[in-house]
């Protein structure tokens, strides 16, 4: 399941960024002539990759994801290595860290949030968190191609890692005294790290996060969905950006 | 499928709220001991409510939802008419539009935000958008029981009412010039509009909108999703109402 791109718009997005090999791309017969289509298949064209209509029956065995009749087969995902990202050179990056984000729909819209607003990384451990595959791919609405993806053992080092390159390490934790349009994300480096859905950011990362925030709520139903929460946050980061530079970017 | 309730937080959520009439809860033999099973049947032995364990084998048939061996039975979801909401005392209303939103996980995501945030109703069309049932309820973590649900056959007739009744008409659109923060939500009454997952907030709506606000991004991937892009300008204007009152709610 892995190695497969669906949709219109996800598989034009990947050929778009040439981020990934894409092998083939088969196309359902009924779909000739579709505006998308035939731009996908301009730049299948162009770049030499095989593409195939076959009949819709051919498609059944993909039915349980709404592949719009186009999938892409791509080679898996390609991750960067934790201190490759960090010898690139930027003034400033931003990165969001998902510590123990399970479900691959969250994953994914945090990683198409994160996109949206200019981030340059995103770091999650290989255990207890949702790993890049094709439902990830489909709800990042092709995001992950566009942002770098860095899986790591140990997020507890990962951490040490960045906070000894100077990155801030800015935890959201329902518990916090700060609210998180307390904090200044201008001119500087900072990770945003978002926890597990029930119980939050683990208490190492905790322990080891320079700021704690948390989301101010208006009632007593304390109860933001993560991929909204960390769309909150990442997008007061970029407010301020915006108003430091006087709207101007 | 639309008057089951699935898992243990829903079904403790709709208890505590005694929003809708539970008529019956099913609980599977394997949780027994469960302390937010134990809570379950204390209140519904407080209510009245019968309650049954049953063998495992009776709930494959509720599979394709995580129920996590907890169902209840309830009638159907109560609405309540714009008029009624219109006439009720309150200083300041809050209301979210959802104009087109067709993915159930989106609308229950974003009244979830919306509950957190303290506003008081959800207005939908009854047709091109998705409706309330299990899904939405599920997604949006049993907040559906606390706030006004009003289900419209005119959308374009209903913004006429709020703006009858001094509503402000806010409608989130990616071409709009003003940003979502430029606006001051303090102290009046308003409507957030969000539009379709593709489409947007439909040009009717647009033009009766008071006011026209985009997320600005800081890349060309212009492509939230919308329950993030609610969130993003419900708790704008969460902390307006915190700034201004001093943190103090």
């Amino acid at each position: 399941m892995e190695n497969y791109v669906y949709g219109r718009n996800n598989v034009l997005e990947l050929l778009k960024n040439n981020a990934r090999n894409v092998s083939k791309i088969i196309l359902s017969d009924g779909i000739k002539g579709n505006p998308k289509i035939n731009q996908i298949i301009e730049i299948a064209k162009e770049r030499g990759i095989v593409y195939q209509f076959l009949p819709k029956e051919k498609f059944t065995k993909f039915n349980e994801n709404s592949h719009q009749g186009v999938i892409a087969y791509v080679s898996p995902v390609k991750y960067i290595d934790l201190n490759e990202f960090i010898q690139k050179e930027k003034q400033y990056k931003k990165v969001i860290i998902t510590d123990g984000v399970e479900d691959p729909h969250n994953l994914g819209s945090i990683i198409r949030s994160a996109v949206c607003a200019g981030f340059d990384a995103v770091i999650f451990p290989s255990r207890r968190n949702a790993l890049i595959n094709s439902t990830v791919e489909k709800s990042s609405a092709g995001a992950i191609n566009r942002i770098d993806l860095i899986m790591v053992n140990s997020l507890s080092s990962a951490v040490d890692k960045l906070k000894d390159n100077d990155f801030w390490i800015i935890a959201a934790d329902l518990n916090a005294k700060d609210n998180y349009y307390d904090i200044d994300y201008c001119n500087m480096n900072f990770a945003i790290v978002m926890g597990a859905e029930n119980d939050g950011v683990s208490s190492t990362i905790l322990k080891k996060s320079d700021f704690k925030v948390k989301i101010p709520m208006l009632t007593d139903f304390n109860s933001l969905n993560v991929a909204n929460a960390a769309s909150i946050v990442i997008f007061e980061s970029v407010k301020q950006t915006m108003q430091k530079s006087g709207n101007v970017v």
